[in-house]
């Protein structure tokens, strides 16, 4: 195993922190740990496993890093990464910049893993959504072959980071406190808008679930209807998912995939909510349901933290993995 | 017109009071108006349009009336509807009770309103998720036919009544205050169960939803794939809709049934949400969505409240027509 001097660009915002938490956690090895916020953020400390760490500005690529985890924006990503790459740091980014990018892996490690060895500096962490959805599909697709699916999303606030999280704060206390993060207001309410909406009527978070399950899951045919909906939740994102297959089989033949996916804790009644599942790795996946009218349908439940498997925790097993095989 | 003697049973709970609120916004001419309740709710009294009125505890069939409304529960309807109907009063019920009998009409008026003609002394109100769902709906189906359907819903407390908006409101004050009404924490969560699960996975109101989509739109094999989720909002229900359609046309032809489509507020772009629409008798439709892989395919948010066109004003409705066609 090499060990690695790492770097958290974003270290003070909710993914930061939450890998902070990973890493101690899991009592991920490092050679050393630096973190890294905007300007506005440096000069404060951060505590790490007892250690305390200065929060640096970033103002030029630091020397003597071989792996950076970006917790950023797309424009932060944008900005930084190609300096990074060229300075042959190994980069994990969280923003969606380079997702989509050819020669940059997207990566849940339990179902495509083995792309990471094809990686040029770069390694992409998919939409925190789409972490979660993926999984029980990916199990659904190796056992009958995935053919269309339907997510429509149960989204919480602490994906849109801090910011958010206090504008849900402030309508609760206020509920005529006006919106400034979000397009309407999230406190005892619900909306069907996560990012932008296109011409041709989707909105950015729709986007990026489409075409990151299909590049995950290796399937670029694959019919993705979805529609993302923000909920007043603090942690934890959760879908009602309906999956047409290409085959029939019995729901129990089905059901050994899903025990068997790693990352995934299955329950065929039970369901798990938010509220449960915040602070848990795994992604929790129930009510299963198999059509009687057309057996080829599956519908079902899951819900993840999204600041773990959605994303933190998920860049944590693809640094681990990265130590173990560079 | 013929002048009807009226009665009201469940009078105190959330949908008998949204009832009085319609017929005095709505200014619908009545000969008479009596209010009924389970025992405890007797001796109290209520207002309407200047009026006070006693609440009466139910304990045989009232004389005089020509129509009632049950706004109860199903052991509540089961227990004396067969009276009522015996006793020559026409019955709107808003139960499950005897929505999918066969000789009783399911009616959302601007659907299938001829429907009432008929009635056997009992119509059926829909389920408050189906009647606000079902308008968008039926003008796909007539301007290019349904044939399968996925609806994830975003369901209100009130949809429970008064003792889950008290369970919410507590919770909201201490979040560790035990769920009692519901089966889960409900404030700052969602979760996927609304009534009882039964064998093959379904809950309650899933089935409600299938039901009756089929009974309404008179299409008893349409596929119709639904997950109920109960979101930490008061008043108003919303869901993702995926309609997948017999035939392809241009989304500006598809339009224009919906536009046309009586109760229906259609925006292709904009949305509405719980918050904004509370109090409002239309079903509001928007983000419409028409697939560019497979343009059968048309997704949209719906939003409604659930009190209003959910129950009270499609009962109130139905009462109007029986008043012009008796």
């Amino acid at each position: 195993m090499k060990l690695l001097r790492l770097g958290i660009i974003g270290a003070t915002g909710l993914v930061g922190r939450t890998t902070l938490d990973v890493l101690a956690e899991w009592n991920v090895p490092l050679q050393s740990l630096r973190l890294f916020a905007s300007d506005e953020s440096g000069g404060r400390e951060m505590h790490f496993t007892g250690a305390t760490l200065p929060v640096e500005g970033l103002k030029e690529v630091p020397e003597a890093l071989d792996a950076a985890i970006f917790a950023t924006s797309r424009q932060v990503s944008r900005r930084w990464i190609p300096e990074f790459r060229a300075a042959g740091i190994v980069v994990i980014d969280h923003s969606a910049e380079y997702r989509m990018a050819a020669d940059v892996p997207l990566v849940i490690p339990e179902i495509n893993g083995a792309e990471l060895h094809r990686h040029r500096g770069l390694i992409a962490n998919p939409n925190c959504s789409a972490s979660i959805v993926v999984l029980p599909l990916a199990a659904l697709d190796r056992a009958i072959g995935l053919r269309r699916v339907v997510v429509d999303t149960y989204q919480s606030v602490s994906g849109s980071g801090q910011d958010a999280l206090a504008e849900l704060d402030a309508q609760l206390a206020d509920p005529v406190a006006a919106p400034r993060v979000y397009p309407r207001p999230i406190a005892m309410n619900v909306f069907p808008q996560i990012g932008p909406i296109d011409e041709e009527g989707h909105c950015d978070e729709e986007r990026k679930i489409v075409e990151e399950l299909r590049k995950i899951l290796n399937k670029p045919a694959l019919g993705v209807y979805t529609t993302t909906v923000r909920v007043p939740v603090r942690i934890g994102h959760s879908a009602a998912v309906t999956a047409e297959c290409d085959v029939v089989a019995p729901l129990a033949d089905i059901e050994r995939f899903l025990r068997q996916m790693p990352g995934v804790i299955y329950e065929r009644e039970n369901y798990r909510t938010p509220l449960e599942i915040a602070g848990r790795q795994e992604v929790f996946v129930g009510r299963m349901r198999q059509s009687g009218d057309d057996p080829r349908i599956l519908q079902f439940w899951v819900t993840g933290d999204n600041l773990r498997k959605g994303a933190a925790s998920n860049a944590v097993q693809i640094l681990k993995a990265l130590m173990q095989d560079p």
